[in-house]
């Protein structure tokens, strides 16, 4: 069984932290008493205040419905301890199978939101969509993060950067230029 | 000096495989005769064909207006020789200096863009503003990659993801899992 890492409340303000660097997120969802989950890797932050991202989903998976209809979902961050997960996932539909029972991931219920979190993940955003002005034309969803929920601990979790065919980054070393910032840049 | 990697043309329906992953990119952009170059960290993919990729682009930026007119810029992927540079640029305003001749970036001429190509960079991938639909509203750029520049080697350049705080994260070791990936999903 894969650990359910212990995640304390964190400012939605800084969820940049962990989204910025482009790591591949599992996206869950809910709607009429169903469930889904998709791998997702194209998406960026868009303010830190309200925190906004912005989320391309595809029409074509089965979670787009749920999303739309809910207008709320969880990104959730997994690390390389679920790397088959995160590539079954994004290769099976919700429409054939019950994701969450599938691949054995354990449904938390949100605080703020409808869709469930994946007690697996490192870091769970609780997101509400603030605008669909993009989702008919390009199935662009931007999202506020209303609600954040971070492991304190590794503090730098090994995530997992989608290159296509079939291959993946793993984060790597972590270096510092602090010093060399104007503070207000910080 | 800092080398310039010889690039050759790339699919750009295939940018993908340097975007998604999550890197800081320079955005280079000319009007009027001025240049100037940005770092920039908010970036998603959002189509293979056309290439689309996301940019938001604060309007508190010099670069901002000089890409609101020409409605063009460059995409350029710095590595992890060029970690000073992408610092100094995104901590200085191309109202005070001329960022190229400050840092000693050599601009080359792009074939489709009037924005120049970042010679020491592993990649620049030349856009065409697509939709203007959300600059107003979110600074938020939708571009058209019209041309690729590669350097084919290294097959994975050492790239930059921002954590925020004046941290990165360096790109780390390759993995596969393409047994796993159904054929369609490749």
């Amino acid at each position: 069984m894969t650990r359910h890492p212990k995640k304390l409340d964190f400012p939605v303000s800084q969820v940049r932290r962990y989204l910025e660097p482009g790591p591949i997120v599992l996206v869950s969802s809910a709607w009429q008493g169903k469930t889904d989950v998709m791998t997702l890797g194209w998406q960026t932050v868009m303010e830190f205040s309200p925190s906004l991202v912005g989320l391309m989903i595809s029409a074509g998976n089965h979670s787009f419905e749920l999303i739309r209809q809910s207008r709320e979902c969880v990104i959730n961050l997994p690390t390389t301890a679920l790397t088959d997960i995160v590539v079954g996932v994004g290769n099976t539909s919700g429409a054939d199978i019950d994701k969450f029972a599938h691949f054995g991931l354990a449904a938390e219920p949100a605080s703020e939101v409808g869709a469930p979190l994946i007690a697996e993940c490192h870091a769970c955003f609780e997101c509400r969509l603030h605008d669909d002005a993009l989702v008919d034309t390009y199935n662009f969803f931007i999202f506020e993060v209303v609600k954040a929920h971070v492991a304190p601990s590794p503090k730098h979790p090994e995530t997992l950067h989608y290159l296509g065919g079939g291959e993946f980054m793993v984060s790597g070393k972590i270096i510092s230029r602090r010093s060399q910032f104007r503070p207000e840049m910080l």
